[in-house]
């Protein structure tokens, strides 16, 4: 119970800081690409280091199911996780949606994920591939032996800003399906119907990264 | 005493760097949103790993009462800290107008926060929700058992920055009432109105976070 | 095996993620000069935290050269470095051009090195500089008895940031032979004609660095 | 003499890549006023873990002076680190100088400080604050027992990002005598008649902090 408020809190810390940096701060106008970027990586740092003591801060369906492929979380947890990360997320985009309400905004975005340039082939491959190494980067700087615990957490939030440096435009950089639903589904429109490359991509993405963290890296070695 | 000194010090820097990289730098067309978040952030790193060797740099009365809350501060302390901080803001406030009249500059503004666009009860809840998250950090990562001491200090410091590129356009963010009492002092207007805002919803938010962190994260476990 | 496979994948994240965020971050004023220094360094931050641990993640034959002066690695390993080097790079790039086509843009650039201010001399002088002061941090702090090897990710990512913010007008900043073979191979015209500049001047400094850290810092010593 | 070399690169690495990053990043309308500020940041951060690890990296004679306060630095070493500061400056001008001939640029700027809207009085009281400041988070971070020695380098490069950020409008921020001495030799004009503010202001400010780190911080206890 613990970890799931633990995953709750740090999910709604993702989605309502990353995005919300987006929504209030006026976008690549105002806060700038870099802005988002370290908004969403910043809010990986703040989670890890305060309920990522009890829950490891995974914030992401994608992390959790690469850790279940690994062994580090079972069956039971990781719904536990999951259902945690989407609660998170989803009372995030309401509360975003609250305060654009009560500012008098007409709410037409979120901070929502969406692909207009490249196709869904595009799209899926490109989340595949920045999803694969970012949890590459979690399972290898979390693992026991070949990890570094203490700035893991700070780790883990510089590549996720990294990643949306090369990817903002392209797909608006997700990795994480509950990041990606929970605004979709109070928006909906293109980013409610391309939601499952969001769901999907970062999905495949972590299984192959735990399998290569696993047997190329040696991260689940004791 | 020591302790003392070091608050009023390490406030200083906060206010003086923060409101002061707002003021100096020409805004956000200026060192940018980014730029400013930063100043805030790293504030608390340069106070955290000097005058912190002292006084653990909590540089906010809302942080001193949730250590208070938590019993890592005791009642005789909590009074002295929260003395320092108001005059180490003031004399940050203070210390910048002097530069502004120097400059031969009209004062008109000092970095106070102030909200327009949000109501006062959305401005409360933001307060409410960004000043529980940053504390709720705090608390955790300077725990005895379950903290990260030796980074701890950029931790919050980035925390901080986070809020910051989320906040600005909301509320000025502040989650500390002494940096936000001390420009509004100098001010006036809307500032010194809407300060108890400020005042309540951080010491709220902080009092939150120190018994979320004691009973969900275990953060005074020996 | 296992090392060929970690550097080919540590360099494609060097080049994809750093020309990516040049290519599809609308360069200078999209993501900005400091987004894209940043880009860069964390890409080595990403990859030193994961692939890294094990192969160190050199990303670059400048710097395996300097490792193999220092007697750090056997010929056989530095042929199988530059060779998955070398390989990551030309995936990177084509990994990009894919994307470009993928979203209809004509492809004119995928983040190449160049010089058109300074003569050859100056651009072979500038590269020599910053590569000997690049690979002069790299080998100090990842030294066995000097070395700072928990953060020594960090440091590097962090100093290949400030060297672009200085020289990307005047080089494109490359200190990295591989790095600016691989998209100069897909666009030719000047970056493939100045490429040899990009390949000598970063090896010179490498060399260079290898033996002042040797014998001014004692890097070597057991 | 290899403590004579290590701070003369390392004072080179400031000058050259700090202005460096002025010069050729066409300030604030190109690298950004956040840009500049992590420049001069980053260089410390870069030279801290390379020639740091022989000479202590001090970059800096009011470092140097302050260090000589609390017994750190013997009469002997402060002449030899002060005479390699002042020639590592002078040669990191002197490069940058000959790039921009290099480059066909007619050199009316080497990022020099100067001051033009505050007066003297003004100018030189807040080089003495932020120095202090500077130099007080420098000798308690170095300090043998309250120090925090992994992570010196990023802290200290961190706070001079910090103070960049506040002060860049207002003076250009020095807290470096040698940074200002060489530039201005080389530019003359307003900066060469107005360094005795960035020789005098830095020195007071470093004695300062050593007093007050050394009975109030107690940075010198064994």
């Amino acid at each position: 119970m613990k970890k799931f408020v633990a995953e709750l809190i740090g999910t709604f810390m993702l989605v309502f800081f990353g995005t919300g940096a987006v929504v209030f701060g006026n976008g690549v106008n105002g806060v700038g690409h870099l802005g988002i970027a370290l908004a969403f990586g910043l809010s990986i740092v703040a989670a890890a280091y305060s309920i990522g003591t009890i829950s490891g801060a995974h914030l992401n369906p994608a992390v959790s199911i690469a850790m279940f492929v690994n062994k580090r979380l079972d069956a039971k947890n990781l719904g536990i996780y999951i259902l945690a990360q989407l609660a998170g997320a989803l009372l995030g985009s309401a509360t975003l949606y609250f305060f654009l309400l009560n500012a008098g905004v007409e709410v037409t975005s979120l901070g929502e994920n969406s692909f207009s340039q490249v196709n869904a082939f595009g799209a899926f491959l490109f989340e595949l591939i920045v999803s694969f190494i970012f949890i590459l980067v979690i399972v290898t700087v979390t693992s026991a032996t070949k990890g570094n615990g203490k700035i893991a957490g700070l780790v883990i939030g510089l590549t996720l800003a990294l990643l949306i440096l090369v990817g903002l435009n392209v797909t608006g950089l997700s990795v994480n399906p509950a990041r990606s639903l929970a605004p979709a589904l109070f928006i909906g429109g293109a980013a409610l119907k391309q939601v499952w490359v969001f769901i999907l991509a970062p999905i495949a993405g972590g299984v192959l990264a735990a399998l290569v963290g696993k047997h190329l890296l040696g991260t689940e070695e004791a």
